[in-house]
């Protein structure tokens, strides 16, 4: 904290120089460090190799500012050469610029560099005031990285009085369908548009509009069979014809639906089948025009039963010259989370900055995309040991809104003009939603498509969202992580694994179930010819009785992985015919 | 009008080169171009010699960007070497940056330079599009310039359907005791304040505080005895302890108020004398945060029974590295105006662009600032012929608030620490309410020197601020400026008069009264030994009898002038022993 001094009330950060000493030539897990953008794969290399590597690590997106040639972004996960892991973060970042680490490769000293505002600056400051902490966290076992609290723990404690509005949510969406290219967010295809002048009543939709009424209920209805809680729906409102790239200030109103879309019905709808719409803002980064928007846009939400939003800030930001990670920019997010808190809304942000803790201080931060997400899968593909490093880093701040799922990788089968792999097994889309904390999960392919696999879909029914205990059973960064979880309430555990592109046999031991307590086991399992590249959907189930003396070798193919459910047998009958693990 | 095209939906202005060639070295009336402040004073001079006079001109202020050794302000007024009078101006500045003029010297040509933002560009554009207007006004006659409504005519018609809640008002203000330093915006002396943190019902006033409950009524019995409109108060509300010069975001939340302020009872007691209280609300020119609390503070005013509010932008803009007259800026200031609007709320905007004519579609757009205006009679002083050539520029876009009637120019009388004078007559302080079109028109100075001389201060009490008629009498940029009114509804005229540095002798008749009426003639003018610098409250007040064949022969001492008010004689009685004209 900088405490009030004579000559130190209002002051300017220019920089902050934090350093943290590396010494050797250790193992980085790293992203590029960025301004705007946190959506890249993870390099793994020495810190030396850093410099080479990154114009190769600095892949194409919509809003991007590299800085440096050996910037990388935090939370930077860390191998030392004598197996000691080490992570370095922030906490509580607050009124203050994210922070990135740059190296000096002749040192091996990583220094601070906070993300400066449209003329450079870095932090308008006004004395007393606390900055943001700098974490580091190191163990012998890769496992205390994922299991530590400090992040949170650094934050202030919960600022409501009331959370009993904040619930976990598992949700389905009308998002995958237009992420893949098969649907369209825009109602036309007409290249610009002006709100409250274009009359989409005169025009024709372009028939891939995804966002339409009675496309809505189908999801609606799914939802409702599978006891999903809420219904993602994006492309509602107008607006999306010319979103994006060009840098148009009123871009959206919020409130504003097109023709299509019967904001009345569907809210009926939803209600009649017990069903919540989750709200959907896109921002285009115009963060202006959000904010003169925002209030009758969370009012819009309150009077037609939405609880929940996904906001996104794809692009460059306005006002032009910030940054997604500047001071100005931080200090938005939290402005709008605090004005949801005030109409009881929670609130999951993409492409905001990456989070630091804060959901424990403003738990309606339910969750948060700001790293590389499901949806990459479909713009190319993520590295196959992706979700092995997100947990050591990402998943420290916060929870992530990473959308697991997917059946079909095949992207092609909803648009033939898109190649792209999804580079999984269809077992380990299942193990994300145990190794992917997060109260806010989506189920994120297409009801048509989970219904050809409603074997393996039972799983997503089943797993927990709200848990009670957790436990890392393997873990080594980039290659595997397997967790186990206790269900809040109901005393059952779910186990997922998630492993690189090497196959390799997962051994865990079932010690942490209840002692005087028998499980049904079901394996969602990765088959022996299984490969996330030429055979991702060869999964099997099987099922077991298992108790805490329980052990499991379990095969997870390249990509690959499985999911347990443990579900407490409650009489010998419910176990009748299954063999022992 | 930029038309859609096919290759030109949304782009980004790099520079608009509106030429204007000039062609001869003639007289320009000029204030040094800046992308942030137009508080100058004018420089007369040829064009040849604005390079070498810019750095005189350049005085310093709290926030300003001068772009060029030759780059000048409009509207700009020029003389020909012909005696041909010039003027160059823009109409209708809506979401584009606010043009500048600068001089190519050698060529004698003039090019539009516009405001860029942050990073550069000059405007973000979504085709189709109308650019603002550049406007010549050319006549050989000075008062053509005057009484030209180009400006105004290529803005929109009103885009209100209901505009009667917009007035004129004629009011007072807590005010110019805080401007010249007798009183504080301040109720405390800290260095720093948090908004909702610092409880100020535990800190001791400094004493000087004039926003207080007891002071603001004072100023409410004034204004409810001489049939005032309204009475400003500045100072009310938290945050004035260190909202300069900070760069503050969260400078003012525009409903806290002090603690010796007390909303309700003034609220009450400001009805029972009918009288408005007159909102302020400086935002420190952080913008974002006066967009946050907008509807709040509309709605607080509502609340509370206040119509108008007088708004101001001192200091650097936040986001930084937008300025006063970016595109930025100047779609803010309309949506605080269109939002005031909803709110049945008047603006008045200081420090906001230079206007160009939206008043006549925003017409609750009652005043600016937007020029160098009487507070910096109490900074060292405007130039004699300051008022001479106002209504020439600034006074083409719109009303300003010049908030005339300082009575008391010696300054140190107010605040012995404080040695400006102010420099003008007290005579021609009268005329400005007359030659400084405005609906909204202010009495400056404060009731105590009012009261010590309520002859002149007549002269406030009758003169009109809405007006059916107006004559321009003399007209010379520079030197003198006489016109002529007719209020509204009652028939009466006003004459004003405002005269340069030099002594002159104005020669005006009475022909625009109406031929079949009598009236009485009261002449507020300067004494033979008046003097702005040495003499300035030497005023004499005369009666005559006036008729459309009157002729006056008036002298002008050295930054004076003369205010005539011309009352129809209903009877012979009324004029009964009064000289002829
Ligand atoms: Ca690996
Ligand atoms: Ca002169």
């Amino acid at each position: 904290q900088l405490p009030e001094q004579e000559n130190l009330v209002y002051f300017n950060i220019k920089e902050q120089r934090t350093q943290f000493d590396i010494n050797r030539d250790h193992t980085a897990f790293w992203l590029p460090g960025d301004y705007d953008s946190q959506e890249y794969d993870y390099t793994t290399s020495k810190l030396t190799e850093i410099r080479g590597l990154m114009s190769t690590a600095v892949t194409p997106n919509v809003s991007q500012s590299p800085f440096s040639d050996t910037g990388v972004q935090t939370a930077l996960m860390l191998k030392t050469v004598d197996s000691l892991y080490i992570n370095l973060h922030e906490a509580a970042l607050v009124e203050y610029p994210c922070m990135h680490l740059e190296l000096d490769d002749n040192t091996l000293i990583f220094e601070s560099h906070l993300t400066p505002d449209a003329i450079g600056n870095k932090g308008y400051m006004q004395s007393p005031r606390s900055t943001p902490w700098r974490t580091v966290i190191a163990s012998d076992n890769a496992a205390d990285i994922l299991m530590s609290r400090i992040t949170l723990n650094l934050n202030e404690p919960c600022t409501y009085e009331d959370t009993e509005w904040i619930k976990p949510v598992k949700y389905i969406g009308v998002w995958w369908e237009m992420i893949t290219g098969k649907s369209s967010w825009a109602y036309s295809d007409l290249k610009s548009i002006q709100l409250g002048e274009t009359d989409f009543t005169k025009i024709e939709s372009n028939g891939r509009h995804a966002a339409n009424t009675t496309h809505v209920k189908e999801y609606l209805d799914f939802a409702a069979e599978h006891d999903f809680d809420a219904v993602l729906v994006e492309g509602w409102n107008q607006g999306w014809e010319d979103w994006f790239d060009n840098s148009k200030d009123y871009v959206f109103d919020f409130t504003s639906s097109y023709p299509d879309f019967d904001v009345d019905v569907l809210r009926e709808y939803a209600k009649s089948k017990g069903v919540r719409l989750m709200m959907h803002h896109e921002t285009s980064g115009s963060s202006r025009n959000y904010e003169r928007h925002m209030d009758e846009a969370y009012q819009f939400m309150v009077d037609n039963n939405y609880n929940s939003v996904k906001s996104g800030y794809v692009g460059n930001i306005i006002p032009r010259g910030e940054t997604h990670s500047g001071q100005w920019m931080v200090n938005h997010y939290l402005y709008a989370i605090k004005k949801a808190a005030e109409y009881k809304i929670m609130v999951n942000a993409h492409e905001a900055v990456r989070p630091t803790g804060l959901c424990r201080t403003y738990p309606n931060l339910i969750g948060n995309e700001s790293a590389r997400g499901t949806e990459y899968e479909a713009f190319g593909g993520n590295n196959p040991d992706h979700t092995t490093i997100l947990p050591f880093t990402r998943l420290l701040g916060g929870p992530m809104d990473y959308t697991p799922g997917i059946f079909e990788p095949d992207v092609s089968q909803y648009n033939p003009g898109n190649g792209s792999k999804v580079r999984t097994t269809l077992a380990r889309q299942l193990a994300l939603y145990v190794t992917m904390y997060s109260p806010l999960q989506m189920a994120a392919d297409l009801p048509e498509t989970y219904k050809k696999h409603m074997d393996a879909f039972q799983f997503i029914k089943d797993v927990g969202i709200d848990w009670d205990e957790t436990k890392v059973l393997e873990a080594e960064p980039g290659d595997f992580i397997t967790y186990a979880r206790k269900e809040k309430g109901t005393g059952h555990w779910f186990v997922g694994r998630t492993n690189d592109e090497i196959a390799r046999t997962s051994e865990i031991s079932f010690d942490f179930l209840d002692a005087d307590k028998r499980y049904i086991a079901t394996i969602y399992s990765d088959k022996s010819d299984a490969h996330y590249q030429t055979n991702p959907k060869a999964y099997q189930i099987n099922k077991f009785v298992a108790t805490s003396k329980s052990e499991l070798s379990q095969y997870c193919a390249p990509g690959g992985g499985y999911a347990i459910s443990l579900t407490v047998a409650d009489s010998r009958r419910e176990t009748r015919g299954l063999k022992k693990l």
